[in-house]
């Protein structure tokens, strides 16, 4: 397979009419395929069916602590499921406070709350002229979301195979006391499936930041989502809590978890871990904004699931349903678009993306192009802060929700559509 | 009976010493009693024991429009779940979005939100001097520290037996642009059981507050909370949605209602009423706080109540055993206090406290006393702001979650700690 940029005008203009013909014949079957969202598919939350009626009767309702989960109290969680939690971060339950169905309620709320109240006694955001965060690209859109929100100056850090670019961070965390946090997703990353190496972790962990109330926002969603079972295959990220701890800034880091792509994506539980002192400030903060988190959900999950050993053996069955699809789009990608030179893509080893970058200021256009013909696929730039993807290059498919065979169809419009845009844009710019 | 202020010294001094022998063959029981808080007792959260299985199976878990519960997606909750807790507050399922397991967090998040983004476009509260709210009082305590945790200036407004005193509050809202809302418990009032009149929530809904952004945080928590199966033993309100909007104030109004009290404290669902404009607003805000609250939890509700119906014949079951508790309390302090002068109290016909009014100064002592004999109340100071009852007079008593027999030893306990505190104010301050 020879690269299009080496071709003649006359090759590729014959390409194109062959992608055009093969375009045209798949738009017309008026398909209606979404790869947009990491949502997990009907067959993943029926794996969980048991968990509906793990409490079942007026006994079943108390925790190990002899707690009526049905009633008031327990506003940092049953005993049970923080330590459940715990054990998916790898840290201590004293460390670990459960809330409600979202981690990114968590996440919004202590953003919220460092708004209003400060972070450990320092100033108020909103009384500050600036505020901003790194985030590292591409990312999260929900993430980005918050911030922007909130009206958060968001700085883009590139990101290697090995996770964000550590130099440029560390420069600038240590230089601007305005940046007071960054967006993290440490393992299996969204969208590109990167795990960060040990050094990036330590060299997090051993940041001097400008800024006292500069917090990282360790959003560890992927952390038990292999999707291979044997252990060679399985990426490892070093425990940013201990070594937060043995860097003697315990206080930099919140860890954040949920089991919304472990049991129900909308009726899940979360959990946030982090030093005492954080703890301290978001139980102080909890105690006005709820009485208690839905613990008889906390108990359903503990219930079904027993212990971590329990929830790696369901993540198993995940992963048997998502391996294949990750599979399959990345053969449709290789065979397809393999040697071309029109774009690059990840083969991530466990979370819900892959990344796919195409040539320079072709994203938006592919996007479209695969819309037309049916296909939804998540917006370009929406893994860039404000949206913009400043080379117009990075769109994130993401496998889960549709069937196999859906999925190979949309693969395919997806490839048709990288294909002409990538044409047009040889063709419109001229040759070597 | 004579009022304990037309004895003399030495009658006095004889009661006292009978009281006193009372009180501490009492306390020699080292009883453990708590009617600190409105909590619903087991018998109550074992009613709802069906709600655990409502969604048993896979193929259960599909609301009305055909949506996924278990899955993302459905923010603004599920259609039948809108429309019940709607029929709650008599409005359209069109103005209402469903939330999380606690009421609290709506009102929690909608002044934290005031304070970050500012009410329909209004200046954020985060950038005003001063902030504050009129506190009918006594009131709910948990209010209370929402405003104080925020640092908003807290007003006392006199209830009287129809509502707040009205004639300040429209002198206050008009005058004072820093004064941006209300916090009414408008049904069954925490802790006097007073329901508000028609012509105070007409006067309320009429009110042209200086400030454009002031709001009335309506929490009609009690709602269908009736002890009485007659209807003309039920407190009627008017729909204040419905006044706002014939006022032309339709964005004025906040209503917040639960089933915390109706399934379980800890695991029911919350709602909000409001105007299309703020709905928008806290439909935004949620949109990058939250994915969707738990939907499984929603069909729960649905599938076990069914509609308004089922839940108010629900609370029926809940009647029967709160009717009860309030009748014996009542029973106890008539008994025992009545004609003395030496406090007064509510008998509501729903909600979830009765109000107890000591003399002057006494308050404080009595809860000290009750503990002293092992009987847990609420804080005396508790229903004010800043936890300061001018009068240190208003105790609240919460009868719900000890057992008949539990509460009357509890009460006992009471009216022998009332008894004597109340001698002591009296020997000490002379007499007439």
């Amino acid at each position: 397979m020879r690269a299009y940029g080496e071709l003649t005008r006359e090759e590729l203009l014959v390409i194109k009419q062959q992608v055009a013909a093969s375009y045209e014949k798949a738009r017309g079957k008026g398909l209606q395929l979404d790869i947009s969202r990491g949502k997990p598919s009907k067959t993943q939350l029926d794996l969980a069916e048991g968990m509906l009626t793990a409490i079942s009767s007026n006994e079943d309702c108390v925790d190990m602590d002899g707690l009526d989960c049905r009633n008031y109290g327990g506003s940092i969680g049953i005993p049970e499921a923080r330590r459940l939690m715990g054990d998916m971060m790898a840290v201590s339950m004293d460390q670990v406070v459960v809330c409600g169905n979202a981690s990114l309620t968590i996440m919004f709320d202590t953003v919220s709350r460092s708004f209003t109240h400060g972070v450990l006694g320092n100033t108020p955001w909103s009384k500050l002229n600036k505020v901003k965060f790194l985030c590292p690209v591409p990312g999260y859109d929900r993430h980005f979301g918050i911030t922007e929100y909130f009206g958060v100056e968001m700085i883009n850090v590139p990101m290697f195979t090995a996770g964000p670019d550590m130099d440029l961070l560390e420069k600038l965390v240590t230089e601007d006391e305005s940046i007071k946090g960054i967006w993290c997703v440490p393992k299996y990353s969204n969208p590109q499936g990167i795990s960060y190496s040990k050094e990036t972790v330590r060299r997090l962990a051993l940041l001097k930041p400008a800024a006292k109330d500069f917090r990282i926002f360790w959003d560890n969603a992927y952390c038990i989502h292999h999707l291979y079972e044997e252990e060679e295959k399985q990426d490892r990220i070093l425990n940013i809590i201990e070594e937060c701890d043995k860097a003697g800034s315990p206080d930099m880091v919140y860890e954040f978890v949920s089991t919304s792509k472990v049991s129900f994506a909308g009726g899940g539980i979360s959990a946030v871990a982090s030093s005492k002192a954080n703890l301290e400030e978001i139980k102080r903060h909890m105690n006005y904004q709820i009485i208690s988190h839905d613990k008889t959900n906390q108990l359903r999950h503990v219930k079904f699931f027993r212990d971590l050993k329990g929830v790696k053996a369901h993540m198993m069955k995940h992963a048997a349903i998502m391996r294949p699809k990750f599979e399959r789009v990345v053969s449709v990608l290789e065979k397809e678009l393999g040697g071309l030179g029109i774009g690059s893509w990840t083969m991530p080893k466990g979370g819900y993306f892959i990344s796919f970058d195409a040539l320079p200021g072709c994203a938006r256009a592919i996007v479209a192009k695969a819309k037309e013909a049916g296909l939804v696929m998540t917006g370009a730039g929406a893994t860039y802060p404000y949206r913009k993807d400043p080379e117009d290059s990075n769109i994130r498919i993401a496998p889960s929700f549709p069937t196999l065979e859906e999925l190979e169809v949309a693969a395919d419009i997806f490839v048709l559509s990288v294909k002409l845009v990538s044409l047009d844009k040889l063709l419109k710019n001229g040759f070597n």
